[in-house]
């Protein structure tokens, strides 16, 4: 085995990409010490499989099969094989709008990584900014967290808090939170790719050096 | 009517009163433009009474009656006659183990607030810091919120973060709450006193001088 071999990530999205773009971008700079393997996407136009391919980067469409929420056996049996032909340590999802269930997370123990743009749990499920912002909260944020079989259920590697503001509309409180979640994404893959972060029944732990980071307002990227 | 008249609160507690000293301090340092008129109490030895006689400030002890959770029609009436006779402006919930109901929030429509020690709507009940390091979250806080039918359901009207870290017990925990409770609760009751909030539905609006200190880590008291 290579012991030069770099972390792999495999990112699963539906949308834009915005997130993947700026893992992307930080790994190339060096800020993440990992490199993306492969992007898969159930969405054919989703902007993310454009992004990837601008950067020559492996992207597939697979489309997810007849359901509407969740992969269908033979869609999740492709995805698996895809990542495992890539040979990822890490699934990376980004804007990824289908649940995942058993035996793609089997495969893949707590290597399977979401953002989710509340702090949770509060707020889990589709829109969540907007949640927030009907229910009259002062704070909000991300959250980064392992999945599991649950929605937005999983440990929680970092949070990040964003104030909700007496002006906001859904639009500017969400473009604020995913501000958040570019720099705290890209800091918890770098703190993933180092070995950094460890899980202990519910309670996630990073090595000390890092630990500031996930807790408080200055996500310190490791540069 | 007196134009001078102060602003009055009335107290509710049923433990050591540690809020209601850092409040009844602020009026008294003039942080809060308002006074203490009375302080109640379903505990007959709470220290909350001590703290007040302590200062001078009318205490009573008033049985709550038969149920464990919540105010009988008579301990109701009771606690309303009382702070009617002490003509209070707003109801302060420190550290009060009892649920209000109807009768006492038409009574004192939009004039009760309470602290939780927790960001709600995440972990609502009883020990909030002790859910937040059982489910693992990284980062938690302290909401003031008007009291309505619910249990910690009403308009919110000031959040603080404070921070999970790695070495947490629920006692070290729950002092940084704490901490971060004294400080927000005297802003929130001085915004109040000084009639700088309103709420149009669920959300809770502050004077634009005051805003930032209800959405952020650092409370500038009024001094």
């Amino acid at each position: 085995m290579n012991r030069e071999r770099k972390f792999r990530l495999g990112v699963l999205g539906s949308g834009r990409g915005s997130n993947f773009v700026a893992i992307a971008d930080a790994c190339v700079a060096g800020k993440i010490p990992a490199e993306v393997a492969i992007v898969l996407s159930d969405i054919a136009e989703a902007g993310i499989l454009e992004r990837a391919r601008e950067r020559k980067i492996s992207a597939q469409h697979i489309a997810p099969g007849k359901f509407r929420t969740k992969l269908d056996e033979t869609a999740e049996r492709a995805y698996i094989d895809a990542l495992q032909k890539a040979e990822v340590d890490l699934v990376v999802l980004a804007g990824f709008m289908r649940i995942l269930k058993g035996e793609f997370l089997r495969t893949f123990a707590q290597r399977v990584v979401n953002i989710h743009p509340a702090l949770l749990p509060a707020f889990p499920g589709l829109e969540a900014w907007k949640q927030a912002l009907d229910y009259g909260v002062k704070v909000t944020g991300c959250t980064v967290h392992f999945v599991d079989q649950g929605v937005d259920t999983g440990p929680i590697i970092a949070q990040q808090t964003v104030p909700v503001l007496a002006e906001d509309t859904p639009e500017t409180l969400h473009a604020r939170i995913q501000e958040a979640e570019r720099e705290m994404y890209r800091a918890v893959i770098g703190g993933l790719a180092r070995g950094q972060i460890t899980v202990r029944g519910r309670t996630v732990f990073w090595k000390k050096v890092e630990q500031r980071m996930c807790v408080d307002g200055h996500l310190g990227l490791n540069s």
